[in-house]
Formats: structure tokens, sequence, C-alpha cells
């Protein structure tokens, strides 16, 4: 595997052959009130609108329709607690076959209910003493199931990549595109096909203040860890970017940008009293850099990955009440 | 004018050509969990993607637009707290002419913000002392400006029929509409485009339990005023029916349910947390009864108003929290 070669636009293309007509192609919502405070055009691809809530569910499928017949039938195995969870459920249901699900024993029962919805079956972990990339190989390999990780993988990076083709594909070129960094996954297909299609276009990710592994990866020209973040946008809480997703977000991002829990804050409350729309913490990143001015210059016309609005009316509540 | 005649199929279409570019033609939204839940195919209208967040900007526009020249160049006056207020400041500026909105003293800052950031000048009074129809018709002929309230008006309820028009053009035929009952001039428009449309249609009001004038009104064959409700759902809170819209609901509305705010609240949080959309109380208030089983027999095709999203987070919060 060459370093350029690991997902190319083609890639993404045939993904998005593969999940069409199983995942949805999602809006592309405009606002006049957000273009007049951003002092841009601004294009949000919804993916709070995807099956499972968020754009997970891409690169799932895309993986999953990906393994051998033989491979398929056996079953599929996932390590997740949050949306990687629900879409490899919603996959294997989707592809007629069995899947199992690694979550730490203290997952919110609303999770693991969905995510059981869905038919999976879910096997609890100690997520204080256990290795969760470790247990699930081993359970993977005791079962003789196929084990599909969250971003870490070429199949699931092309699926995530698909977001970002429609949005083009949809709205034509842009001058730069805006996508929060958790694992990786996300802004790698992204970054694969935004460069594929429009070479000058600028690849901005966005990461918690308190978790930008990915910003300092970049500065140093190699894997930093930091410590595990504290934040409301639990699904960029990674703490060292992939080794596989930062090789491609090396070559291809063009900047990270970073925000706080407040700006996340005022961001979700924003689409939720103007777009009428309901956005995670994690999804309301990327458009939360651009509104406080954390991406400048400030691109004419901009695309914003919204990437998952899979938050309890409860924690909504609780997020915003202050 | 004869009791037929008030409102017709064709004055929904020509009103329909008239708002088109101006307003949106808001999406239709399904769910398969919802549709599981409900045990019909449901078709979401939604309108909190309107311009100004709701149904109203429908009738406000058609009915500025269908203004003299010279009635238009004078201005446009109404008296409102909700959302018809700022349907007629955007209409106002959509057609280059001032307004001028009544209000009462106490209204939320935040919905006076609003209407004047639309360039509407606000007028107050006091509620509890004042008649809004009273001073609102003075203010007018004081200052020679045309009136338009909010429902009492055949232009404002032909605009108001053009989301059921819109939603069976998109959908096909329907065994039953559901739409929320304030004024009752969503319901009349609706009524008239659906049974212009598909004459077998059942038409449904949904009222909340605390505001039941309609239900009450159509049972007794006459208006009806009940007592003013207490409800969340602000914008259902008439407490008699309009003159002009209970007789075209008396001719075309099946039945009438009613919800009360703990059905509304739960209505409101599944549609957060499955359809990741804001709905303002009065939008929920039509899907509550649906999916609490006021509607029986549950009709296999059914389309629903969503009829707006104007609700902060802090509010939403504070109703969602307990």
């Amino acid at each position: 595997m060459t370093d350029t070669a690991q997902v190319t636009l083609e890639d993404i293309r045939e993904a998005a052959a593969r999940i069409e007509g199983v995942a949805h192609r999602t809006p592309v919502l405009r606002s006049r009130t957000l273009d007049a405070l951003v002092g841009a055009e601004v294009f949000l691809k919804c993916e709070n609108f995807q099956r499972i809530g968020a754009f997970k569910f891409r690169g799932a499928y895309n993986a999953a329709a990906r393994l051998s017949p033989q491979a398929r039938a056996a079953g599929i195995a996932a390590y997740s607690s949050g949306n990687h969870a629900q879409a490899i459920a919603l996959a294997a249901r989707e592809l007629g076959t069995s899947a199992v699900i690694l979550m730490p024993e203290d997952t919110p029962r609303s999770k693991k209910d969905a995510t059981a919805g869905y038919g999976a079956e879910i096997v609890t972990y100690d997520r204080y003493t256990g290795d969760r990339v470790a247990i699930g190989e081993a359970l993977a390999a005791e079962r003789g199931l196929a084990l599909i990780p969250p971003y870490e993988h070429p199949d699931v990076i092309a699926g995530q990549g698909t977001a970002a083709l429609e949005l083009i594909d949809e709205v034509g070129a842009l001058d730069a595109l805006v996508a929060p960094v958790g694992g990786g996954g996300l802004m790698a297909g992204s970054a694969t096909a935004v460069k594929g299609l429009v070479p000058g276009a600028r690849l901005i990710g966005v990461e918690p203040e308190a978790g930008n592994d990915t910003q300092r990866s970049l500065a140093a020209g190699s894997r930093v860890a930091v410590p595990v973040p504290r934040t409301i946008a639990d699904g960029l809480a990674a703490n060292i970017p992939g080794e596989l997703t930062f090789s491609i977000n090396q070559r291809l991002v063009d900047e990270i940008a970073t925000v706080g829990d407040d700006e996340i804050r005022a961001a979700m409350r924003l689409v939720f009293e103007r777009l009428k729309i309901v956005v995670e913490p994690s999804g309301a990143a990327a458009l939360a850099a651009l509104v406080t001015g954390r991406i400048s210059p400030v691109p004419p016309r901009v695309g914003v990955i919204v990437s998952g609005g899979n938050i309890s009316a409860q924690r909504f509540a609780e997020l915003l009440a202050d």
C-alpha cells in the first residue's frame, strides 16, 4: 500500500454507487441568516438526516458490502460506544447478516437499545481496564467475524468521502470544505473527494480545543497523543490520530481550527433556532469554527459537513439551558 | 359572498403561483420509525422550514400581494404577538412597502426583535385592557394602512391552503390530512385544497384539550367561546373560531381531535430525536394526535401539517427538561 493509493477518488465513486438507495442522499441546507453572519455562501451537508442519524452509516455499509460473500455470511464485529455501533448494526441488517458490537459497560442504555434495536448482539467490557481494539480483535477471531473498525480502514474512509462527493455534485465547486476531525476518517474521505474534484479547494479540519491531537500531529509531522480530552463533542474525543487517516490527512488537509465547548453550544443553538434542525455537539463543531471566525480568510463558497444529530432532548436541554 | 364561494381550490392555485419563488416549497419528511409507531404511511409537510419559521408567511404574502398598487404602497398593518407579525413584516419587505405591527406590550423581546429585524414598525398595547382588533382597525384607518388579519380573510386562507396543495402535488392522494386549528385559517385553507383535490379524504383538525372551541362549535352547530385556554401551544390558544374560518370548517372538516400539553411535549421530543427537526408546540399538535391514537381508525396514508418551528433553545429546554 503506497501513500497516494490508500484511498482514491475512484474508490469514493464506487462507494457512492454501492450505498445508493440504502444510505440517504442527505439534503444541503442554506440559510440567509447564516450567510450574512459568516459573510460567505455556506452549504451545510446535513448528515444528521443520514440513516442512524450520522455519516457513519456510509463507511460502515461500504465496508460491510465489500466483504466477500463468505466473510459477510459469517457476521460482522465492531467496537464503538457511539454512532459506528448503530451504523454497523444497521449495515449488517441491511445485508442480511449478523453483527456483534463491543461496547463499554457504562454506555448509556439509550445507545445500547438503539444498537440492539437493529438486531445486533451487544458484548460489554470495562473501558477503564480493557483495550477495546485488543478485545474486539480477540472476539472477532474467536467467533470468525469480520472486524470493521470505526476509521482505520480504506473502505470505511471511502464511504465517509461520499458525503463530500454528493455535496460538490449538488452545489458545484467550493473554495473550501470544513469537516470535524475525530479519528480522522470523515476528514480523510472528504479531503480525498474534494481535492480530487476541486484541487484548489482548502481542506479545513476542526477539533475541540481540548482534543487537538491532529492539529499537533500535523505541526509535529508525526502522530502525537494528547491527554484524553474533556469535551461535549464526544465523537471528536480521540486523543491520537489514526495511522491510516493521519497519513492521508497529512497529505491533503490544509489547516486545523479548534473550537471550545461554548462555541459548539452556540452553533447548536444557532442551527436549532434558525435552521430548525437538531445537531449533536460533534456535528456542530465545523460550523462553530466558521461562525466564530476561527477560519480566516473566510472562503467565499464554503461547504460544511454537519456530521450527525444524535442527541437526546434531555441532554440537549442540559447542554443549552445554562 | 356565498357560503361555498368564500375560498375555492382555484384561489389556492392562484395563491400558489403568487408565492412561488418567494415562499419556500417546504420538504415532505418521512420516517420509518414514525410509520411503524403509527401503523400508517405518514407524510410530514414541514412548515417549520418555511420562511419566518411557520406557514403564516404563505397567507400573509398572498394577501399583501393581492392589494392594489396604491394600497400596497401606503403600507400594511397587522396585529399579532406571534408568527403572523413576522410574516407580515417579511411580506411587506419583499413587496417593497412598510408594515406596522400592533403587539402586546409584554411580547417577548426576541419576537419584537425578529419582527423589527424585517424592518417593521412596532406599536404596543396593553392586552389586559385593550382590544387588539379595535386598536388595529383604528391604527390602520388613522394611518391609511391596509389591515391584514391573521385568519379572517379569504386571501390569507387561500395562502395557507398552498401547503396542503404542495403536499398532495408531491405525494399524491391521501386518505386523510391532519392539521392544527387555532383561529382556523390553516385548517380552512387545507380543507379547501384537500377536499377539492381528493373529495373522499378525511379532514381532521387538532386543538389543545384546554382550547377546543372549534370542536365544541362544530358540535353546537354555531360558534362557541371557551375560557381563554392555558396551553403550551400558544399558536392554538384561540378561544372562539373565526366567523369566516368556521363557516368553511363547518362545511369541510370531518372531525376534531384534542391533545394535552404532555402529548405535545412527547411529539416534540419524538421529532427532535428521530427526525432531527425542531417543532414548536403548536406545530407538534397534529402529529401528537396521530401518535397517541386520538385519530381512529388510523388513515393508511396520512398527511400531517407541521405548522411551525419557532421556539428558542431556552424555551425548548424548559419544556422538555421535566
